[in-house]
């Protein structure tokens, strides 16, 4: 096996587990967040404030990274962690969420996915064995299967093609070369169909995977139904693995993940809405572009240690973010960063010291989710999904 | 005299100056280049990141800051150092310049002028009173006087014209409180004319500054124009006091106006430039968005010690820059910032070790000013100036 994963602790009171996950380039303390540096870079970050923040893996995109800078570059540059100069774990996605959601998909065939780029239309082939090539290419520590992400709204009939061509798939790349010390998961499909949900997750796990992930969430699907697809799917998935909730969610959503069994979490969240000028706080968002903290002399959180915290006040921020002084988005990119990091870290010591059901109850009774941000993540991700498969 | 200015040696062939000058919040060394905060930010830029590039003073603007969070907001937070949290020294500009060119200028009199916001078309009005009382708000350790900036093709009436007046609101200015430590600092006027420059420099070190600028320069003038407009005003400055070229100019000009005797210097250019992606280096400018470097995995320039420099290279950079990353356009503000500050390092240390001759020499020889850039300088400024002084 290729990453170690040790199951330190578990919650009595719920499926919350303390683990940690050893790879190549380090070990990473679970559950986790992994913040998103789709384009080889963590939007407005920089890998010293990444580091600041505690962050220990982040994730990379297969499908942008191989359309631009190109993987010619990112080879000759010596992988992705040298060309970004991250040195700690990365894990990328295989491209399959962006093929069927970003590209104009042609054709979906037994080997993969006919498609054009999103970019300039140039005909491009992603399948399990491409994009495990791809994958090898970057580097990462962790490698996704190529899977089919159907529409969450999609038919029956197509909830069991996606599962049939994801298991296939799923096993093409369990046979491809890797790279020393590269580990590889699959991924869960299936939707709310619990036989799909089993039937999947099973045939996975007889394959034998170094972890497991949940796909087909993040799909704009409503928040019940996410719920759903994860407890469909965990109950499957062996104990000494690890698990990742791909794409997922809001802080109440992590901290419900968590408490059914998830590790590992990668979300746009935190720097997207930090880009409009939204932070998250324990309370939930407030937004720092308002006039109601004009005069607010305060950081956006007094209990915060983050970079932002720690050296400016909502009132300066709020003034930045209105004159578009980069500096506004690029610490609020921070704080929400490092508190979607910090929520992870306060759930690993509460797990670790047996008081996660009261954390739990606390976080739900304190967070306030926007309406606003969950339906505005919706409504992005059904823009995005052009279901035009054949 | 609130700030203190020394003359540590001099260059016996030309009249490059080493000095320092202490002010209230700390002492700067001279020659010293200021990064420009015009909005409380210096552009794409943190606190931390200009100290780390060994920036000693920055600029802000006070027309800009008046309007935009506004005085009563800055009042509430502290003044500007607490604002936006850099307790290092603060120059402040006058708001004369923006008056002239940003504003849709209604009616000069002999105590302002009445304009309307670029912003809103709110009605304002800046006059000597006005200019230093926003600067005491502020809080800035050097206020510049309310001066009146001409095009510089004006008439010769209106550039005489504009002396009598800045005369005028010299002495104004010169009249009104300021805090405690607070240097004010007189301003040059009389574009090419040798007779009122001369006429315009006694007549304001009579009145006794604790420095002196150089204005009517940065104005769309060709470069021999404005070495021409810094040669007739010198010579009538004390010795004892500080020299500051207004809103100056390209790493070559700099190396020129030292040897022509000035101390201070600030320019948008090392934050712009790198917004599209230009960088700064010995030998001229280059492009790191250009194909030449897709493949170049060396530092934009491998002597330098910037954080960007130590830890990205051109290819990673231009693909950051090609697909908008916020980090691109940081990572080039670092560079060129901390190279404009690296210049002047190298200056102080030439003149003091009576070197600065050979280094002025070298620096002419090696670096190619980039026409573009001094062709894009000047049409960015003429189209800011709205010759509609009634």
């Amino acid at each position: 096996m290729s990453a170690m994963f040790e199951l330190l602790a578990t919650d009595p009171l719920s499926r919350a587990r303390l683990g940690r996950l050893t790879t190549a380039r380090g070990v990473i303390d679970t559950p986790v967040f992994m913040p998103v540096g789709t384009q080889a870079s963590v939007k407005a970050l920089d890998p010293r404030e990444l580091r600041e923040m505690g962050t220990q893996i982040i994730l990379g995109n297969t499908y942008h990274l191989s359309i631009r800078p190109g993987l010619d570059i990112i080879r000759a540059g010596g992988g992705l962690h040298q060309f970004m100069n991250w040195p700690a774990p990365i894990l990328t996605d295989s491209g399959g969420f962006q093929v069927f959601s970003l590209a104009k998909i042609r054709k979906v065939t037994a080997h993969g996915v006919q498609f054009r780029s999103h970019l300039d239309g140039s005909p491009l082939f992603l399948g399990p064995k491409e994009a495990m090539e791809i994958q090898r290419t970057l580097g990462s520590d962790i490698a996704m299967v190529f899977d089919e992400c159907p529409p969450h709204d999609c038919s029956p009939k197509e909830a069991q093609g996606a599962v049939t061509r994801t298991l296939r798939w799923a096993a093409e790349c369990r046979e491809q070369p890797r790279l020393p010390g590269q580990a590889v998961f699959g991924i869960v499909q299936g939707g709310v169909n619990a036989q799909l949900r089993e039937q999947c997750a099973k045939a996975l796990v007889a394959l034998d995977f170094d972890g497991y992930a949940v796909g087909g969430v993040s799909v704009g699907e409503p928040e019940h139904e996410m719920m759903k697809a994860i407890e469909l799917s965990e109950p499957f998935l062996p104990a000494d693995r690890p698990r990742y909730a791909m794409g997922l969610g809001t802080p109440a959503q992590l901290v419900e993940l968590v408490a059914r069994g998830i590790d590992m979490f990668d979300c746009v969240l935190p720097t997207r809405v930090a880009r409009n000028g939204t932070a998250f706080t324990r309370h939930g968002t407030f937004s720092v572009k308002g006039g109601a903290v004009k005069a607010d002399f305060n950081p956006i959180d007094p209990d915060c240690r983050c970079f932002a915290c720690r050296h400016f006040t909502r009132a300066y921020l709020r003034h930045l973010l209105n004159v578009n002084e980069i500096l506004g988005l690029r610490m609020l990119s921070v704080h929400n960063s490092h508190f979607y990091l910090d929520v992870m870290a306060e759930i690993r010591a509460h797990i670790a010291a047996g008081t996660f059901p009261e954390y739990r109850r606390q976080f739900a009774a304190t967070y306030v989710p926007s309406q606003k941000i969950m339906a505005g993540r919706r409504a992005a991700v059904s823009k995005q999904l052009i279901q035009t498969i054949e």
